[in-house]
């Protein structure tokens, strides 16, 4: 059999097979608003539509674009189109595709410096790039992670060697006498305390702190006070994590009164501004986490507002020596006669081989330009606002948080209708809107009372956009 | 300025470059065999060729394509030239590549069953097909994840807190009295040891079992020798990772013993078959993994051997319920009325957002075909042990360990040279082979000795590539 094989799809069928799924992608993403937007598969439907077994023989390219139509694109909602409100913007933009094309076409191999030189130095390039883009100092050393919930999940884990002397490399977090705690606001995404339960802490451990009612930011005295009792008690603080953005009101936690408390404590300092770090390329929105410089680490999601297709989460930290010596790993088969001279990003994250994600950065910033991407962003944030002066102005309609991004909390509440029959009023015009398939929109608990979150901010959502929804809400508020 | 931003590429313009890109990529897989096989960047050759920011105005895509083959391509190790035989098959099928252009334009988000039903059913239907395609009972449930080492972490995760009764929602690793032990051999990839310490079991317990000298395999009896030795003094055995593949020898370390021991002690068992897992595809090589039903988790990495491209490392459970308690979060703004009746992935692992990975595998599958696969994975293995057969046969050429898969492991010893003066001849000519360009291998320190793998398993390399690189040897070792 030596020899004989040639079966896979050549250069020659890609190049056919790749010409048609771009023009597919082109003609879909070209048709996307004309789609619903909220996918109407129930449990099963698209499962339904596959064979129960793999093919043993190659099918033809044209029968898997049918099937894109057939059973992909009913199965997914439509988070690129225009009317999408939900969740938050998960921008892809076809600049970042073709980065992303580039790199998997490319099939280069990222375990070290040295099997792909061009996969660290690139990362390295662009990570710094748009470090200075975002007005942070020269200080901080970037990666790009899949996702914020790993980059907080690498915070844990650095913050615990850290407080705990690198117990990891002796008796592990099991062998501490005093108890290790984590801080964080109770607004803070699921990803935080999830990141503290898997690194070991424990839920008994974690602190979460009370937020200002009007604004749902941490409040810092709170912050002060839990410190200082943990430490009375024999505790060690170990982390806060401060987020700039929350996921259900986009609420701003003050960086500079909490980096000063965890300092004073020797507290590991995480930033969480997976959303929010977008904003902070408008040099007039880097205000709001006045302070960054003082933390230790911190997490910003290009995959998100500003629209590099996922998994490009960006991870910056100050301290490089302390993350390699935590993170890192150095078998043999690795070792190169480079090693010492170069980063290895082996050593900087969990996963040992890596895509080369870099790309779809660096074909984003060239292809659309940082000027535009800015100019969008600040259209968002002035569309949110706008949005939210209209929901003020309009009786028996609240903005429940400040619109400090591109997200506005409303809720409609009609006289008399409080409690949980106001809960059931939320959610019914909520997922009037959503079963239309005209526009998507997500509700949120916050304070235990439910309220439904307008999140600005596709590439395609523009003034008219926001106005439209603004009045498929006040119809569904008014019907239900 | 709201509503007149329109700044993007367009779907035109991604047609456009779409096309032209599409065409790049053919016309490189095309030269791939034309080039170096190591790179001969130095570090800072890359970063040195890009500009100091990012652009703030579009720059014409032609400038990219000049880039890519200016900047990118002298910076990668050509893992898909049919020269290489370094560290391991890293095939990137351009099947694969259609399928990851497909889940990358269409931009679906991945946090939630809801947010795009396609991207869990497809990811949980071709997980199935999988299972069943190397002979695993209907009890597994898969995922996939970006790595290996990110699943053998929540493997530990999911040891650890089965072992520490669910700890993680009370006090922690840090509160248990006893301390967990995991045990692994001596020759377990790298990725271990970092999961064990990094989800806070700490070095100090972390068991590397001896393996046997031949065959470099865990020693069941070492294995039941230190279980038992920990038990007796009141620590908590935990875990036991098998390697079913080891990286340096593709060792197999016996499952249906280590199961039988690790189950009288409850000790959680995660089988490592990142390699070898693609061998499982041949109905003839299941018996190297014999007795894994009994195992709790097993990865195994398409993206390796079998070409789907990277990140593709798929993670098997049996008892969905104990991952999903350890690995959950459900915040309010993610529940809909689905849940519950559904897969949530994003309790699955450690990201809350997910690419739709299950593309790649989905097109891999229906564009190559199983059969064709098949045959060349058969392909490899034979075309290794013909290669072994060689060497074995020639005058001080010496074979390290079995050919249990894809790989040889070679040693040149001309009489007289021993020692440390061994090791500088083995660096010495698997040095200049890889800085002539001309083919590209591995060199490892196995037992305190290095020597030379020899990785056969590229989908363009032919039983001619193998001869040539085994008299690239002869030659090359003969000069040193």
């Amino acid at each position: 059999m030596g020899g004989s094989y040639d079966h896979a799809v050549t250069p020659e069928e890609f190049r056919a097979a790749g010409h048609a799924l771009v023009d597919w992608i082109a003609d879909y993403r070209t048709r996307v608003p004309t789609l619903r937007v909220q996918s109407q598969a129930v449990p099963g439907d698209i499962s339904g539509k596959m064979p129960g077994s793999a093919p043993s023989t190659p099918q033809p390219f044209t029968s898997l674009l049918e099937d894109l139509d057939r059973v992909v694109v009913p199965g997914v909602t439509q988070v690129q189109h225009p009317m999408h409100f939900g969740w938050f913007p998960s921008n892809v933009s076809l600049a970042s595709v073709l980065g992303d094309l580039a790199s998997t076409g490319i099939g280069a191999l990222g375990i070290s410096w040295q099997s792909a030189p061009a996969l660290t130095e690139v990362e390295e390039v662009v990570c710094a790039w748009m470090r200075d883009e975002v007005g942070l100092s020269g200080a901080w050393h970037g990666t790009i992670h899949d996702t914020a919930s790993t980059a907080c999940m690498v915070a844990m884990l650095l913050a615990r060697e850290r407080a705990g002397g690198h117990g990891q490399e002796s008796g592990g977090l099991q062998a501490l006498d005093q108890p290790l705690v984590v801080y964080t606001s109770s607004q803070a995404h699921s990803s935080v305390p999830k990141a503290v339960l898997l690194a070991g802490f424990g839920r008994g451990n974690l602190r979460e702190i009370d937020v200002d009612p009007a604004t749902h930011a941490m409040r810092p005295d709170a912050l002060a006070a839990a410190i200082d009792e943990d430490a009375a008690l024999g505790r060690i603080p170990a982390a806060v994590v401060a987020s700039v953005g929350t996921t259900a009101t986009t609420a701003i936690d003050p960086v500079a009164p909490i980096v000063a408390i965890a300092q004073a404590h020797d507290v590991w300092v995480h930033v969480d501004a997976a959303m929010a770090g977008s904003a902070m390329l408008l040099a007039e929105y880097r205000p709001l986490w006045d302070g960054v410089e003082g933390a230790d680490s911190l997490s910003w999601n290009p995959h998100k507002w500003m629209g590099t297709a996922l998994d490009t989460s960006l991870f910056y930290v100050r301290d490089v020596e302390h993350l390699v010596r935590v993170m890192s790993t150095s078998p043999s088969y690795l070792r190169s006669a480079a090693d010492g001279a170069v980063t290895q990003y082996r050593d900087w994250g969990l996963p040992l081989g890596r895509r080369f994600r870099a790309l779809k950065l660096w074909f984003h910033l060239h292809l659309d330009g940082l000027d535009a991407i800015r100019e969008r962003i600040r259209r968002d944030i002035e569309n949110a606002r706008w949005l939210g002066e209209r929901v003020e102005a309009t009786p028996h309609w609240r903005v429940l948080a400040p619109v400090n991004l591109q997200t506005v909390c409303v809720r409609h509440e009609p006289p008399g209708v409080e409690g949980e029959a106001l809960d059931r009023h939320t959610l019914a015009w909520t997922d009037a809107i959503n079963r239309s398939g005209q526009a998507h929109l997500t509700a949120a608990c916050v304070d235990g009372r439910w309220l439904t979150r307008i999140s600005v901010g596709v590439e395609a959502t523009h003034r008219e956009h926001v106005a439209r929804v603004w009045e498929m809400a006040q119809q569904a508020a008014g019907e239900h």
